[in-house]
């Protein structure tokens, strides 16, 4: 537990034009938080080391699990996620970004309790969403991710909500395979995970949903050569473009 | 310029058996910090988020060119490094890693100015040469990094200083290829760099060293498949076995 979080000052880091570094809530997994941090540096697009986007990333792994806590109507994560983020805040950093969807649960008080922007994943998602299917009503989303994610309406137009309940048993198959595929990504059996994620994602398509959503940072870290493909979308890279066009905006 | 850096106060993370977090100082380059962190989650191998390393990255990328640097004789990169490490030591953090071959020919200096460990990239790799090859004298070693890396001594019985003048021109060839993959990386160009690497990997077996050392952390990030080869050597993968054999240690 920790319950006597360091306050740095409130001195903040002379970086070039007095711009303020991201903070990044990690260990939501840790290898989620790498890979998003990967995601960032490639998709900065920049020449030299010197120009990527600079940051704090805080990874104190020991939360709460959030998708247990979501299904029991619990909070705790909640307030371990706002010390890390407020943690990061009076570190100096000017947004807060958190590469993991479920913890996205409780955006609103996390955006509520910060002076600084939380740069909100499933916000730029929904949005990606909108645009990309040029739907506002009756999208036709699956969510794959944890139990919590799949199973309440973090995103819209998924799941149940959307199938309806004559898909039920299916939808709980494709929640039981997803959180074996997250263990194992969060236990390192990287291989076997990517095999089963790619199986799923042809069997979801047989219901011809408007967009497939990588759900859960987990499945974002092995998704690669899976993302690009038509109709699956990963909130990971959304997230991080998001933070590019913070920091882009923070010259002005 | 980061001329005034925050100062984060002394009280320590409360982190189960009162251990204390990894500091990282990172931006050398992007990238490769995070590729060093993937390293390290896929490295711990524990089952469940909450026993992963907990860390601190400090990437704040607005560090003078450190190959450069040392090829002109300048320390300048020095204190901007020792900032950071400063920074993450008054922010509670037990050891420091720096996921960067060159930062390292300041190795002693930062070792001096902490009070606590920087878990020594080089060191360590040098010890794992010494163990692999089992000689003491007359490794042959190539190097492959940044200009300073190559023509220096950083690593043991390396380039000129091993395979003699002869290989004069040679050595500078490679050096001039390795910039450019290096650059590739840096820019995001990864698929050309990853070809390029395996086609210099190739030409340098042809001298039959000991061991290939991937001396720059930028050729460590597009490894894959590369260094579990026969005599190729990545230190960013050492440097993290080194941090999950500190923070098994500081268990104790």
């Amino acid at each position: 537990m920790i319950d006597d979080m360091p306050q740095p000052n409130l001195r903040t880091f002379q970086l070039p034009g007095k711009r303020k570094p991201l903070g990044v809530v990690g260990g939501m997994g840790s290898l989620a938080t790498a890979k998003f941090l990967e995601v960032l540096a490639q998709k900065s697009e920049v020449e030299k080391d010197q120009d990527h986007i600079p940051y704090i990333t805080l990874s104190l792994p020991n939360i709460s699990d959030r998708s247990r806590a979501i299904t029991m109507g619990s909070d705790a994560p909640l307030r371990q996620i706002l010390e890390r983020a407020h943690w990061l805040e009076k570190a100096g950093c000017g947004a807060i970004a958190i590469p993991c969807n479920t913890a996205h649960f409780w955006a609103s008080e996390i955006r509520y309790a910060l002076s600084i922007e939380l740069i909100n994943m499933i916000e730029l998602t929904r949005k990606f969403l909108y645009c990309t299917t040029e739907k506002v009503h009756d999208i036709r989303t699956v969510v794959l991710g944890t139990n919590a994610t799949m199973m309440q309406p973090l995103y819209p137009g998924t799941n149940t909500h959307c199938f309806g309940y004559d898909f039920w048993q299916q939808i709980i198959e494709w929640r039981d395979c997803t959180a074996v595929i997250i263990a194992d990504v969060k236990a390192g059996h990287i291989t076997r995970a990517t095999e089963t994620l790619k199986q799923l994602v042809r069997g979801v398509r047989s219901l011809n949903p408007d967009a497939i959503v990588l759900g859960c940072s987990e499945l974002s870290a092995i998704s690669g050569g899976l993302a690009p493909e038509e109709n699956v979308v990963d909130p990971i890279g959304i997230l991080a473009d998001g933070c590019i066009q913070w920091w882009n905006d923070s010259k002005m």
